[in-house]
Order: structure tokens, then C-alpha cells, then sequence
């Protein structure tokens, strides 16, 4: 990971909200959110739009995504690891290599995750977070000076490591700025720690990594826990993710 | 603490329930729930219980407890630290001494874990943990060959870092035994091992760790993280927590 350049951020707060469950508990109103869906969906958006997707739609259900069929969109779901027959790909971040996506709007079915960001709506800002965007994620927060909560998308609303781990990663960073963290923040930045030396295989000790061997992913997982490969932020505009232009 | 007695527990689960906000997402009816709620309240119970009260009453509000006025109860409640005046003492685990509770019935004002008791009813039984029952706590749970949940009352909804750092004990505990662990169990698990060789420093970290210096109470917080003063488990019947009698 680049080394994130630091400004003091003092009085400001960062949050973790472990899973879209507890997003009625914060002041979503008065902070930027970031989604966090690291195995795959935030992934995968952050990896389309770096490669030139022009918008990314998140859509709960894959009928929502059918309705888009035959309107000029790419179509991505994905049920049981393979994908839905008559859709263009499913979740995998390598169906979004440029000469697929470049130019192109793409519907993603994504459960968790659009449940998050709808959740979020009211938010100063929804940008969406994973590894492969950790540093410019960082800085581009850090020079907003404002209070940030990193929602994890979770898995079906109970906690999941991969994305908890993710957030400390986060926290970690503007930690360093000055913010303050809340004891959510203090524990995901303390198991970041703790992953940090081989991601890979402290996440094989979640619930859910033997779910995953299963779908046979173990690619994509690799390449969504591959820190700054690029510096795109995509954030919410209107019903869609887009680039952030600054 | 006491090496745990082990046996072994296959296709048995435990899951931590990080914030009664989320207990809805749990079969608690096929579990044994222990409610935790470290700062004080569940610490409190388990020393009032090894000291020989009779019960200890969890109500949510003050008004209840006063209700309990003038028939025989002791009553504690605390605001801001202070006892309330007309009741008999606060939340320190060091007024339920026995000299002060032995044979005595004791109205216990405590919103959080009265609300995470409240939300277990359905479980199988309900007991109450703290460091200090903690092996007797982990040896019983593991005799009784049961699916586990063990729910933080966290603070006001939200995660806190010391009542999942006591759940990561007991985590800690049942996985020897060779219960399953889901995602916030093995990061309960993680923190309870990261902070276990100097707690008192570790829950420095915490949000509220200032909070609860300002209420003067730094002996009471000592005590609560004492592992292993009893070998008392007190558990729900009807409205009232008492002794396990095994």
C-alpha cells in the first residue's frame, strides 16, 4: 500500500458500521458514506469504473436487472456463483476489463450492497470502498474534512470479516490523520492489524471462506484483496456509481 | 484464568450477537444466550449472586426500580455515576457485598442489559456472563452440548469493545471444545487474544474508557476485569436472575 498523505483532521470522527442493520443508529446526514462489500461487489465497481465503465447501476434483484435488458446496458448477475443465463456477466471483478465495460453502463445485482447504499441515501456523499481503491479512498476522505462512516455491507446483515477488515484499513489511515474512533473503528483497525501480514489467509478463518472455495472464486478473491491497483473513486450520482472527477 | 475442562462438541455453533439490535437475526430459541454487559451491570449480577442474594430483578428505568419501593428490596440505580437518591446503592460490583445482600432480593436498574435480556426470552435459557464466572460459565455452556449465542449489551445499541472482548473468551473457550465460530465470534475471539495479556490498557482504547474515567470508577473497572472470582452463574427464571443450582 502507498504511504496516504496526512492532513490534521481534527474534531472529526470516523465510524464503522458493521452491517446495514445498524445504519439507523448513526447521523448518516452528517457524514460521507463509504460501501463496503469487499467479496465482490465493491470490488468489482471500483474495478469497472477504473476501466471505464461510464456508470454502474446497483440493483437489489435480478429481475430489477432484467428490466434493463435490450435498453443498450451490460447486465450482471450472478446466482450460486455462475451467471444468470441471458445476462451479459456475473460478479467476477475480471468481467470488467476495459474492452468490455469502457463506455458502457452496467446493471449490477448486488443484495448487500445495494441494501447499504440505499440505506445511505441521506448521506453528504456515497462513495464505495474495497482494497483495490484503499489509498486514494483514504486521501480524497482525508482532504474532504468531514466525518466519515464506513458501512460493511455484511452478509445479510450480520458482520462479516472480510468487509470489517476492510474498514480498519480505512480507519487506520485517518486514524493517522487525527480522526477519532469510535470502539467499531478501534476493533476493525485492531483485526486489519492483525490480517494485514497475509489478508489471504487470515480471511480463510471467516464462516463463509468455505461458501466461497465452493463457488471455486478463489481467483477473484485474490485479485479483490490487491491493494491500490487503481485510484478511481466511484461515488453515487442520482440511481447510479460514477467516476468522481475532481 | 483456569484451564477450561474440554469436551469435545461436535456440530455444536457459537455466534456472538455484537448489539441487541441485531438479535432478530438469530435463532434464539435453539440457543443457550448469555448476556454480557461487562461495565457493570453483568459483573455487578454475578458478584451479587456469588455473595448470596436470593435474586437479582433487571429492570430498564428507574421508575420501575422504584417501584419496588418499601416491600423488602434492595434497589440500585445510578445516574450520571451517582446513586439516586432513596435507593439503597449503584452500580459498583463492591455494594453487593454479602453483608449487604446475602438472603436479599435486589431491584437492579440497568437499560442495556435489561433490553438484551428482554429481546432473549425465547432462548433455551439465559444465563449471565462476566470475567468474573468466566471458566465456570465456559465449562457449563460446554457440559450442557447446546448451540450458544452470546449477546453484547453493548451501549446504546452500538458495538462496544469490552463486551466482545469478554465474548471472545468465552469464544476462545468453546473453540477448543470444538464448537464452530462464526465471523463476529472469530473476531470477538482475535480481540479477546490480542487484549488478554493487559486488558485494563487494551479497554483504554475504548470510546467510552473517558466516560467512564470522569464517573470516578476506575476500582469498579479493575474488578470487572478480574477473571474467575466465582464459580456462580446466575440464570433467568421468570423475572428474576438467580443461582444455578446444577
Amino acid at each position: 500500500m502507498k504511504v496516504v498523505k496526512l492532513s490534521p483532521a481534527g474534531g472529526l470522527n470516523v465510524e464503522v458500521c458493521l452491517t446495514p442493520a445498524l445504519l439507523p443508529l448513526y447521523e448518516i446526514e452528517n457524514s460521507i458514506v463509504v460501501v463496503i462489500d469487499i467479496f465482490r461487489a465493491s470490488s468489482s465497481i471500483c474495478y469497472g469504473i477504473h476501466n471505464g465503465a461510464e456508470a454502474i447501476i446497483p440493483v437489489s434483484k435480478v429481475e430489477e436487472c432484467a428490466a434493463y435488458h435490450g435498453k443498450g446496458f451490460l447486465l450482471a448477475a450472478e446466482r450460486d456463483g455462475e451467471v444468470v443465463a441471458g445476462f451479459d456477466f456475473g460478479n467476477s471483478p475480471f468481467a470488467y476489463e476495459p474492452e468490455k465495460v469502457a463506455g458502457k453502463t452496467v446493471v449490477l445485482t448486488t443484495t448487500n450492497g445495494t441494501h447499504a447504499i440505499q440505506l445511505s441515501r441521506s448521506a453528504r456523499q456515497i462513495a464505495i470502498g474495497s482494497f483495490l481503491n484503499l489509498s486514494a479512498l483514504s486521501e480524497w476522505l482525508i482532504d474532504k474534512r468531514e466525518n466519515v462512516l464506513l458501512v460493511c455491507a455484511g452478509w445479510k446483515n450480520k458482520f462479516n470479516l472480510e468487509d470489517t477488515v476492510f474498514a480498519g484499513a480505512v480507519v487506520s489511515n485517518l486514524r493517522r490523520a487525527g480522526y477519532v474512533a469510535d470502539d467499531s473503528s478501534i476493533a476493525a483497525e485492531d483485526l486489519y492489524t492483525l490480517a494485514a501480514p497475509d489478508l489471504n489467509g487470515y480471511l480463510k478463518k471467516s464462516s463463509h471462506s468455505g461458501r466461497l472455495e465452493l463457488l471455486g472464486i478463489q481467483a477473484d478473491i485474490d485479485f479483490c484483496l490487491r491493494a491500490d491497483v487503481t485510484t478511481a473513486i466511484p461515488v453515487l450520482s442520482e440511481d447510479r456509481l460514477i467516476k468522481l472527477t475532481v
